[in-house]
């Protein structure tokens, strides 16, 4: 019998499907990923073995998304603070239709499916529906095998659970990571630096032009972590890549040896905090400060990815709007239109103009509220201290629209202050929603209601100005979570009278 | 063909040894653990794939050592601060036997064997010669087939490294576990809770009887983390397990709420001290503190898994000292003697006299030094802030040694205020070198000379008391590391002469 013949009368163990070959998998993952053979094996450790077990099953289809994201076709970023993507087991196993198989490889170890599902942490990355809604894009976005890659944070802690103590509901850190993730993929190579703090620096490039570029006062370095996100049944498998923080460099080792620990590590410990929890209440100051940073550091980190990959397809950032489109959902990532535009005047060289039409040409913007006190904004005294190159930036886009604005609506200075990024009713402040719309080539609301009563209400100044920016984009949620997963009963029930 | 004999003609990808069998498993392990297909791999992917390769052949024989840990044979702990194991690769791959194999492999998919070697960082886990002792020693134990598991600290960042920057010497903090660590094997369900600072509580048991116990003031968790450790050759692979602390409890939600983030992170990240880093220089008291509770957190959690397995063999803790032999490398571990007796007495309820007999039975004692004013103590006054009951209990353990050398030395105070355990010369302080010799059963020097001087000056009261403890064991250092893997010319040039 021939080697070809043979390999093809047994399947692949990484990635056959049939129950004979999962459950060999299963042993396989248990003594080789969880170091455990099946007498001395926890329940979570069985989980983990399953898990390996259906993600080496994801990975050829990532591969492939990998080269293809390397290649010419456009991919959809979508910028997000929150990806509630909901427990990963269970979604994957019905994506990769293997769901029968996987119950029986399980049940030939003594175990149920069902137990093993209980086991996964719930990944609690967000707040609530925007969280909800990125996930179900990115889902929608691989089955219908259009390349994507969602970017966000690696928060530590999720979202808070609750428990009862003597009667009174008390706040539990989420530890979501606390017994491994093994659908995470580090990539501790793919790592940017980003700023906040420091000075703006006024120098002369080598021919002799004023230029501004920022030196910030303290810098982190943001690491990749990469899940998969597999279409339903298909060959598309894109990614969603959340960012860690931590420190760039050592900690002051004259500190150290002097014996001051604590000021030694702070640096560290400071660096981290970025991306240590996910913020339930953003009201007070100091919980603003870090929210602000949190969202400069992913969507800096994202820019910075998107024009690496941009780089080395081999083409020139004048071309970036072609490599990928950026969606931001809500206003948390709108930072990035200052952002792209410092990223290509102050380190590439764009003259103004041409960066802000890479920059318009890139950016779409995705509204959730129709009140206007739930629209964010950030006291200029904030940004000034925590990113003073973007506010300058700030200014200036704020400067050329306005004019614009004065030309269209010529002594209409109501118009002009109600349009401004900068508010200056109240304690001045930077609207980012204005930052997002002005940056933007789209924008859309998440109903035909909504998007409607968007251009009649928060954002009809801008309706009056750019009509043809505006579009609906209606929420819909995965059937895969909330039909299949949720109620396999009337699933089969729909599937059969349909 | 019969199913079983195709198999027979395949080896497995996860054990087979040939270099068609272990090139197929480099790419698998490119794919399937780094999620990276050939034309994307950085020269860190593929040291991972080569090493994730090499870790699923020592698995086999890990897997059966866990299994003979579970069962009645007698394993040596072998406690100390430091382990300078160096690069695992090589020494994996030359005990392995398929070094050859393993660059014939690699060469075929255009690689060398030595560009993978260089990619893997050293692990900086112990400052000079007592950490190698450690890691040698576990080498030796592997190789004589004697199961064993060493324990020691999992610091983030090892001893630094050296730059020069502008003519002067620079300390960089060595971030060896930034690129990922494939020998590691997470064990996030073995943890075990640590406490210091806080006081000493009097109640009465149910049988009425009047006992004390520790309420500490803080509290971190110290998760388990593995690496094999394969023998020369042969079937044995013991293990290399180190703690890392992290905090066991939420923050406080309600400073948090209130905007006071640094102060809600605070007990998280004191806990994550205390293994953050390698103490290079433990002069200042800051430092001193820090490293009291490195050796007091590391010997807890060790002694806690130590009773969790021997619980597991189904005995009683009478019998602990027929599971284990802790041997104490340096007085680093010395506080072990304290904690083992408080968990007999304090957790256990076990009388004294026999707590003792188990204690003085399980342990025994390296010492390194000739030199007095090297000896570890620590300030009365650090003891009793961060550890109370530990301290009650050396004074009782003090006050019985006492009371025995006086019964063979009567009116010899001298030599009393020289053995005590503390001493009451200087700043009164307690003596770890003597708690080390009084709680073991053997005392050894690294060398024949070494072990005689040790007898003549600074344990000379001991040898005095308790001849038949000590003796001697010289260092040796393995051939494998210092002969075969650093000089493999000298090495092939001793094989043909011998």
């Amino acid at each position: 019998m021939k080697e070809k013949e043979k390999s093809q009368n047994q399947e692949n163990i990484r990635t056959g499907t049939s129950p004979e070959t999962l459950a060999q998998a299963l042993l396989d993952n248990l003594y080789y990923v969880q170091g455990r053979p099946p007498e001395l094996a926890t329940r979570n450790d069985w989980y983990m073995a399953l898990a390996y077990t259906v993600r080496d099953r994801l990975l050829h289809n990532w591969v492939q998304t990998l080269k293809a994201i390397r290649q010419k076709v456009k991919v959809v970023s979508y910028l997000s603070a929150e990806f509630l993507v909901g427990p990963q087991l269970g979604n994957n196993l019905l994506n990769l239709g293997i769901w029968e198989q996987a119950r029986e490889a399980v049940s030939r170890h003594g175990l149920t499916l069902e137990e093993l599902l209980d086991q996964e942490g719930e990944p609690g990355l967000g707040n609530g529906g925007l969280g909800r809604l990125a996930a179900c894009y990115l889902d929608s976005l691989a089955t219908m095998e259009v390349p994507a890659i969602g970017y966000g944070i690696r928060y530590e802690f999720g979202i808070f659970d609750q428990e009862i103590r003597g009667g009174w509901q008390v706040e539990i850190t989420d530890k979501w990571l606390e017994l491994g993730n093994p659908w995470e993929l580090s990539r501790a190579e793919i790592a940017y630096q980003v700023g906040w703090k420091g000075f703006v620096e006024i120098y002369n490039d080598p021919e002799g032009q004023q230029r501004r570029r920022w030196v910030p006062g303290r810098v982190a370095k943001g690491k990749a972590h990469d899940y998969p996100v597999p279409g339903y049944r298909n060959r598309q498998t894109n990614i969603l890549r959340l960012w860690a923080a931590e420190a760039v460099e050592s900690f002051d080792f004259a500190d150290f040896n002097l014996g001051d620990y604590y000021g030694a590590v702070q640096e560290k410990v400071y660096s981290e905090n970025v991306t240590k929890v996910l913020y339930p209440n953003d009201d007070p100051e100091v919980g603003k400060r870090l929210r602000l940073g949190q969202q400069h550091f992913f969507v800096s980190c994202s820019l910075q990815d998107m024009i690496r990959i941009h780089l080395l397809r081999g083409k020139g950032l004048d071309s970036f709007h072609e490599s990928f489109a950026v969606q931001l959902n809500d206003t948390h990532p709108a930072i990035a239109v200052a952002e792209l535009m410092r990223l290509l005047v102050d380190k590439f060289l764009f003259p103004w103009e041409q960066a802000w039409e890479i920059t318009s040409k890139t950016m779409a913007y995705t509204n959730h509220t129709l009140l206007p006190e739930a629209l964010e904004t950030w006291p200029i005294s904030l940004f000034a201290e925590y990113l003073p190159r973007h506010l300058e930036i700030i200014y200036e886009i704020n400067r050329r629209f306005l004019d614009e604005v004065r030309r269209k609506y010529p002594l209409d200075e109501d118009r002009v202050r109600r349009l401004s990024l900068i508010d200056e009713n109240r304690d001045k402040s930077v609207r980012m929603a204005h930052l997002a719309c002005v940056g933007s080539h789209t924008i859309n609301g998440v109903a035909a209601l909504h998007t409607e009563l968007l251009k009649e209400t928060v954002l009809k100044d801008f309706y009056d100005l750019w009509p043809e920016k505006f579009f609906n984009v209606t929420n819909g949620v995965t059937p895969r979570r909330f039909l299949a997963l949720s109620n396999p009963f009337l699933t089969g029930l729909i599937t059969r009278k349909i």
